[in-house]
């Protein structure tokens, strides 16, 4: 086994909560799971595994091998698959999103709302990389994640989900008490440095998160959190 | 010029963005300013810097010496300087933050809803280090931040803030129509891993932010997003 590259068809999930969501919500994607010789609580592992029919082998030397800097005991080794979203529930668009610890973040807090259809506008950095992983905590396994060469081919697939693009300047200043209420949104986020482009407005109702003159702007894991949770609170996901 | 350490009594800010909120926030901190040869807008720069009779030299080597991996062509060395938190405006409370990332973007995000008085419980990640302010955009210059070897002391100082220690299990669920009406609040989270013990909850009203049962918790950064988002609006700073 090599250090993680994007061209694998595979990848793996590092450490136990990871690792634990991955059996959990993703079984039969999972190869095998192996575990450091000083790791403990072992039985657990094991119990899930068996339950699963999952090969589970002791091998520190993987460890050094796979792990970049931190100390991980536990790694589960799984397939890559593809996913379709949900055509009747909420989605978020990142388009072109460069951080991988971002991509991560962003989505534990999506899970966090009960959003959990999640388009990719590439070009975008790569998701499954174990450091996205590690950053969702593992809950990057509850998605369903479809990738899309560009915002149009996203939309020509899904035609009746209302488009809300984040922009700095969107048209309606969200607050607490004006949240759109509608059932199928589509948030779409920009990239990190650049936001999205002028041609996003047309799109749909854009959305401007208020701000002091403190600032250039959020961090994008940030307004991706205070939207998400506005839009999910309104609408009755949580 | 050496690599930052915490115990130096001066820091840098790395960065054409990080600098200028340096010297438009706190020229009297500022000792040089270094640029790169390669930087090519040095006008503004040499404006700004005169207006505050700060140096400003070219030092290519330098940025070898104290960057660590980014390119930075604009390095602007500063003071240390210490802070006391205002007395009637609303405060946030970080209770011993690991993360030099994480504290960054908090600042940024607190600084983007007019939120600038921050309190850090000891022990804590350091918010001098490079790290932190280039997380922060700068943001961090903006801030008072006071720190404190425990909550009590800082609880001691101020005595008239409401608290509300955000807990998993807070008494208070977050919604966008019930958060507190208060012009004096102190929102106060704990560290990434361990979160606020429970001799928190009696320091005032707990607050809890909803989520669904996909993860265990958000997120740092994103609860004080979330959290401060709604407060701020709520209280009228934004």
């Amino acid at each position: 086994m090599k250090p993680y590259k994007k061209d694998f068809s595979y990848s793996y999930a590092l450490g136990i909560f990871s690792t634990i969501e991955l059996l959990n919500t993703r079984p039969k994607q999972v190869e095998t799971v192996f575990i450091h010789s000083e790791y403990k609580e072992v039985e657990r592992l094991q119990d899930l595994c068996h339950r699963h029919s999952i090969d589970i082998k002791q091998n520190d030397k993987i460890f050094n091998r796979v792990s970049q800097k931190e100390n991980n005991y536990v790694l589960g080794l799984f397939s890559k698959y593809s996913c379709k979203l949900s055509d009747i529930k909420p989605h978020v668009v990142l388009v072109n999103p460069s951080d991988m610890g971002n991509i991560g973040t962003i989505v534990r807090t999506l899970a966090s709302v009960n959003i959990i259809n999640l388009a990719m506008i590439t070009p975008a950095a790569d998701y499954w990389n174990p450091k996205t992983i590690r950053a969702s905590m593992g809950a990057l396994f509850h998605h369903e994640i479809e990738t899309f060469s560009s915002f149009a081919e996203y939309r020509n697939r899904y035609k009746s989900h209302e488009i809300y693009p984040f922009m700095l300047d969107g048209d309606v200043v969200l607050g607490l008490d004006n949240c759109p209420k509608n059932e199928k949104y589509s948030l779409v986020f920009g990239n990190e440095a650049s936001g999205l482009d002028e041609s996003f407005r047309k799109e749909g109702i854009s959305i401007q998160i208020p701000q002091s003159d403190l600032t250039d702007s959020y961090n994008l894991a940030v307004s991706t959190g205070i939207g998400a949770f506005i839009f999910a609170k309104t609408n009755g996901q949580i």
